[in-house]
């Protein structure tokens, strides 16, 4: 059975609470140039319509922690500055509105410029999320570790400095592009800290790839109760991020958004183009925002009953179909006719 | 960590060694009118070079139990047939010679025509799948029970039937829509039997969301230490079936077959067309069968170090790019050489 979740000490990313217990945070991050803040509320405002709940922007220069100012005037959810190397960059961006930093603060600056970081965040209440990845791990680290020790190791390094300035409003990440090393880095840190985890996949890859492996990587952390907040990291557009975020949580019935769709593989029994049929209704039902469950099945004998939780659903045989309601027949209609009657109950839910 | 695996009583299907500690088998199903044997040839030595290791085919009919032979004297990998509701498929089947049956005893025929079928497969040292899906459960079940209960109680008595027939070279199958219940199923009854388990979500929908389901159920299990082979159920032609299955093993590194791309997902600091590029490549890998580890990275700075245990990669800047190797730098080339210089690289390793 899935585990019961790992509660973690809450933080507030703008009105959007993160960990102890709260439910699974979507987010994902921008494409765009940040500077160019037309393109970038563009963006967002698509992931929006998509679900998404938080935004991360890259700050890399000074120019476009102060596009933050006009981005935040435009978008509804929360926005995160992502932070590389430069102390100054978090402290514009705070200036600007950010309502999340990440930053790893050992690579930010000097003592005196990390807790002019912190101090600021802190009277502000800007959470700061500490991600490490196991390709910048520090040359220091202890190499008889295991990868997933020495990324535990660098985490809480950078937790310690945070601490030690009396910051704690934060979340960690510790991603790899290997699956097992990150399952294995959230696992133990899991135990060792109080707050909330990001969890994901680094580098994952394409949406034919790379959505495998982040889902592996995802859904085995959500099986067994770890992760506050997830972002399917894809070289594609942003909104395949955030579509394939819901469809994970929906998987382990940890959120609900939109339609499910139930459909067979099809094989040798099948009488009719199930995959095109599927394809069609799939399309069609992006359209819709309410939680239903939706049949596509290849055959009458089984279908209905493999079937019998969908709230409708159509079971295709040579030339007719049977349209069922909760596993119940309601009628039978010609096979022209499949994707126009499903989609006409579909409506009438 | 990753579960130590669940040791199973092997057993064969033709040459392909199914539990017992081997390595994951890959299976699918062909979607072609089982009758139609050209067809069906045709899409089995698809699959064959996408990896495919066990093939499944329905049986509905006497015809598609006598095309068993034309197709099993074309292809290279074992054959399953798919039967249901009438004992004569499954020992038409059997004289066909297929390598293994699918069937649940109880719902083809009555103890005596159960028993001639179960005495023919022995003879033939040939596995019998018990295959339990959540939408076919006995009505007689215990209502009291959780869905999972109840399908494992169901499995019990198949595989009790067949015990009793002095039959033991069974493989279980317990799949369910719903990903929580079928991990649920499969942990419950994996201490329970010493049999192979195939492993699958079932109905699981389309290439762009059933993957998901699939990926979220499959690979939970695996990383449990469950699950001797794998089949993943897409509403979509079956090498993607295939494709997917070797993506879910090579992301917990359980199997390898050609390359892996790591790409990172682009951000604000990308200066050059990620997404594009890592499509390229990605089209371009696919043709390769080799066991190789090809980065696509956005930007300069983090990108060979987050890549370093690629074999080669490129890390992308303003209009020139850097080639690295084993996350060593070893040449710079300019934009419209990106793909190509890449290329060349891959092919010389």
């Amino acid at each position: 059975m899935i585990n019961s979740r790992r509660i973690s000490k809450p933080i507030q990313i703008g009105d959007v609470t993160v960990g102890g217990g709260a439910p699974v945070v979507v987010q994902s991050m921008t494409k765009t140039d940040t500077r160019d803040s037309r393109a970038t509320i563009e963006q967002i405002k698509e992931l929006e319509q998509y679900g998404c709940e938080l935004i991360r922007v890259a700050v890399p220069d000074e120019e476009a922690a102060r596009a933050i100012v006009d981005i935040k005037n435009e978008i509804d959810i929360p926005l995160i500055a992502d932070i590389h190397f430069d102390y100054r960059l978090a402290l514009a961006a705070l200036e600007s509105g950010a309502d999340g930093l990440r930053l790893n603060p050992g690579n930010i600056g000097e003592p005196a410029q990390i807790k002019q970081v912190a101090l600021a965040a802190k009277e502000r209440v800007v959470p700061i999320r500490i991600g490490l990845n196991a390709g910048s791990l520090p040359q220091t680290s202890n190499r008889q570790l295991t990868i997933a020790e020495r990324m535990v190791e660098g985490a809480l390094e950078q937790i310690q400095l945070l601490e030690s300035l009396g910051f704690d409003l934060i979340k960690v990440s510790l991603k790899a592009f290997d699956v097992p090393t990150t399952i294995e880095a959230y696992q133990l840190i899991a135990d060792r800290i109080p707050y909330p985890l990001h969890i994901g996949i680094t580098e994952a890859g394409t949406p034919r790839t790379g959505v495998i492996r982040s889902t592996v990587g995802i859904g085995t952390l959500l099986w067994l109760g770890i992760g506050d907040t997830i972002r399917v990291s894809l070289t594609a557009p942003p909104r395949e991020e955030v579509t394939a975020a819901y469809e994970i949580l929906k998987s382990l019935n940890l959120r609900q958004r939109g339609p499910v769709l139930v459909s067979c593989p099809t094989c040798g029994r099948a009488e009719t183009d199930v995959v095109k049929l599927a394809e069609a209704v799939e399309a069609e039902l992006a359209r819709i925002n309410r939680p239903i469950k939706v049949a596509v099945m290849g055959c009458v004998v089984n279908g209905p009953g493999e079937a019998q939780d969908a709230d409708v659903g159509i079971a295709c045989g040579k030339g007719r179909g049977v349209i069922f309601k909760k596993g119940e027949m309601v009628g039978t209609v010609e096979e022209k006719d499949f994707f126009t009657a499903l989609m006409k109950e579909v409506e009438g839910l």
